[in-house]
């Protein structure tokens, strides 16, 4: 197998982290660059604890010290807003590698509800409009001549694969999708903030973003393209004691003439040949410990009390397919490689 | 102040732990009887480690050998099922105390309900029927003469706190109430499951009993009584990596010709005098760690993102408000103290 | 009960917030003041979520604000080395309040270690040399006329109390003991450190400070004047994802002649009228849950395989019995309260 | 790469869960049978919620119904004392496979020691003698013929790692040697007991078996062996609220003529070619961070204050290196595989 020469952005942080300890132990992966604007010219091993013994790592440098020209793909794990001007630049090069974007900065395709939501007009317009929206199993289409791909989210992730088959089935009714999600603390990022101090999380918890997070508009972007017609939902994210791990607990309408058998076997039908995506068997309760530390998400579906309604539950681990995973999945979508290489790790448990 | 001579049964347990520590630093109650089944003739410290030191304690008996004639109040913290025939034997006395009892035994007023959720027939019949439903801050007429007060489930204690003034002020409709619940671990109890054991809980999640959880019945039969009509709602309980603390996310729709502003106003006036029900400044986000270890309850507001619908917050301490602070709370005001007696402790944080 | 007008410095913080918390609830205390510097002008409630509905209390202001003659006691929580400057001057007021502090900067009786361990000279010498030492229990004597109490670490304080009676009754040699001390987070403060988030301490264990922390000299002047020669001890603190709770397992040689029953009938003598030391029955093992939340420290005496050693083991709250409870019994015994009043609070479990 | 053919004793505790994982994923062995008693009949993904999507994995049978003749190498993960009498009988067999035990039952090469720490005489006492304890670092030249092999306990497998090197080059006396252990909470296995339910240990910490853990004798049986006399340890075990995660520091006194810089050296020399041992830069402190959920191991040595005596700190996973990983790394020893086979997962963090 010949290497891809590969650099990663934001390497310090925990997506990052994790892009890396995916990336190393990925067959067909060279990683050549590092970056990490505060923490240059240090070794890795002396930022990440995980990596202490890991052999063959660069140094971290600066993000504007990389021979972009040299690589093959880049993965961009930098903090919103701050990827669009650099990946314009490294885009306009003379033989620019693939990029992957795990920041939110070319997720949303409209110049308008950017701007609103990330409070200023975004730096490069075109791209966004070309960026292939990365939620794998629905992109895979485009992801072999993609030039660049913007990964979910990970709440839009675990939403958007419990949701999309069901709208394109026309079995839920597209109003009154409510989205109730617990997440781990690494989805919060690395930054020093008081609210993601140990003694602030621990044994406590709370929602946040109340009506307005900014994974929203972009599961209301893609919810909308699969209803064909404007979605609005209703989302609320809540902080959990843990490292990592996402649930979401998702109330739809059944579309008329449906009953849940007829969810389930859409799902079913949808999932059936994926590697990733896995439907439980009827009553089974979807959980994270199915899943930490690996690609996969479970969904299982369930009556709601209320009658004509039901409940979708689905779990991920944020780091992995809520972010890095995908964003390697999507690299052996787009370089032809088995989707599964290097994502084989089963799940941790305890 | 003249003291109440007390029994507490099931005090091995963490609820009955907790009613125990709050009953110990009241000061009109005196601790005479305690019993647990399969800890009979324990100390309580070798049974429970924050009593290591605690003075004056009874051993724990069996429940029947205690001399209920001689006593002024029985908290019952025994599993549900199992104090229905005690308590009617206890109350068939001479001159019997007065019972406040916290398990389910006594929450539901119809037989036929409680024969559905508990799986047989009610052994008091008469009794559920005579049971005051003890939410303290809407059952303070009828507590004063109450010979038995069903202390309510912690789900429930926080989602009708929530809703009732709404439901009495005709502000929100009676259809579609969504209650998305977090709860620590403490409110499965202490008994030997594998679910309970530290490996299966800690850095993870999950839902739980979905579509069937006990405590369903019992929110609609008090939220059907406030609005006049039969309520059916929608509650989905997860569990959470924390010891005490619960967290409910309630999604309503708005009543015709109401809007935020009104609900808000209908809990301020119905809660300005409560000494432990708090409803938070506009924008102000409800957290758990904001009342851990005391029994006061935090409540919130917010539009939704789907117009014509709210969202509320409420946060309790699963074993203080949610059980056995509650249980104190009725004490007082059924033997005439102010209702804040014994429950003056401000939360624990960090 | 006449009411002692009291300030506390450093109000934003973990110890601070429990300070207040104990004095809210003391009797014979009126919070007059609270500083903070970087959060001056804010309701204490938008700073420490547990005060979010707890009443009476003073905006957060610049300590230099503080009318300090006009008060009784002052309570200090600031950081090390900040505290110095400001307590020599209120000190040197007209008729200056009495003050417990709580900081590192008067607990080193000698000059040069300051300097030493704290790298830089003292401010304040003279005030070095008067401040009493405040392990409550060791104190008694010097508190009722002391104007400056410098109270104990927290490691310091579990360490002293479970070895000044051996080494007072010489039933331990002097030599070789070692101290492996683990702690709760709270203990690093609320500081913006990446060691302090969330996701670096959970589901993590770590030695820290190898050698050198800072509560080493303090253990050790303070062992050294109970040997009455000089103490030279071996301790390793960790870190553990707990919020509060601190635990101390401690090697010492037997001391000629001496028999474990000897060393337990020592501790048993010197604590059996306290009431916040307790000797555990033989066998049982201290565990930080058996005082959480509390002002108790649980110490028990075990024999070690090697022959001729013991082990100690004792635990606290380290933000209460290890912090702000101390002070707090210092403060009762300064002004002549009951030791016990305001912390009677029974350990919190689960 | 022809497969093995494998059995997994025990598969549904914490140990065989993480056998599992790990057997599943080696190029080189195929999984053929699983057993679990009290699960015997169900799917592993019924019981483990990490294999929900893990493909080709036979049912959990008894132990007694599976065919060992057939297969080449069994993993036994029973509990303590119920291995022996099966191993002896499977041993029997006309071509029996190969053993590796992961129970304590042949750890012990002395009769009457196993009978005093376990309660009873040995069901196999000749396969004890045969047994070859397998740390594979220093058990490398017995391994490829071993017919049994007793994998070492987890609180020996990283105390014996940074203890031996040190023995044997007589750098540090024998004498004094001072262990104290942190642990996570699956060390203490998926048994149904108090201690191991979540609100008893989360938010919590504790010291057990003070003065008798079994794993006292097993340290003791190596260290003789490498200083050439009998060697008393002291040892300390704690448990701590984590998962998966072990830390022991341990203190030592250096031998005559020696400093940290030879200790040092000893360790150098020792480990410079091995795969999982690192041996940190000086001043790096171990964290169980840098290892979870990998083989590897994480030593570094400090100087003590007390003069003449050396901290060293070494963290592992305890299921990984200190259980399955081991075992796994013996497998490939013993057949004749790169010992990295299998075990190349970087750590997982956050």
């Amino acid at each position: 197998m010949s290497k891809m020469k590969a650099a990663i952005l934001g390497a310090s942080g925990y997506t990052g982290a994790d892009m890396v300890r995916l990336a190393l132990a990925h067959p067909a992966i060279e990683i050549v660059a590092l970056s990490g604007e505060r923490k240059a010219g240090l070794p890795l091993a002396q930022v990440l604890p995980n990596f202490t013994f890991a052999k063959g790592l660069p140094d971290l440098v600066m993000a504007d010290a990389i021979q972009y020209d040299a690589l093959d793909v880049v993965f961009g794990c930098l903090p919103h807003a701050t990827s669009q001007k650099l990946i314009k630049t490294i885009m306009a090069g003379v033989s620019p590698p693939r990029i992957i974007d795990l920041s939110a900065d070319f997720r949303l395709r409209d110049a308008e509800t950017y701007a609103h939501w990330y409070g200023g007009a975004h730096e490069a317009p075109e791209l966004q409009r070309e960026a292939v929206y990365g939620l794998t199993e629905f992109a895979r289409a485009a992801l072999p001549s993609a030039r660049l791909v913007a990964c979910p989210g990970c709440y839009p992730t675990a939403a958007l694969l419990a949701l999309l088959p069901l709208l394109q089935a026309r079995a839920i009714k597209s109003v009154n999708i409510t989205i109730n999600a617990l997440s781990g603390v690494s989805g919060a990022g690395r930054s020093l903030k008081e609210s993601n101090l140990f003694c602030e999380v621990a044994e406590a918890m709370a929602p946040y973003a109340l009506g307005g997070h900014r994974h929203m508009p972009e599961m209301e972007q893609e919810l909308s393209l699969a209803a064909g017609e404007a979605v609005t939902i209703s989302f609320v994210p809540h902080l959990v004691p843990i490292n990592r791990g996402e649930l979401e607990t998702i109330m739809v309408e059944l579309a008329p003439g449906n009953s849940i058998a007829e969810l389930r076997a859409a799902l079913q039908v949808r999932y059936a040949d994926e590697a990733f995506v896995h439907l439980l068997p009827e009553g089974v309760v979807p959980a994270t410990r199915m899943v930490r530390g690996s690609n996969h998400i479970v969904l299982n579906l369930f009556a709601d009390r209320i009658p004509g309604r039901a409940i979708l539950v689905a779990c991920i681990d944020n780091l992995v397919k809520g972010s890095s995973g995908q964003a390697l999945q999507n690299f052996n979508a787009m370089f032809g490689f088995d989707e599964r290489c290097g994502l084989e790790a089963l799940p941790l448990f305890p």
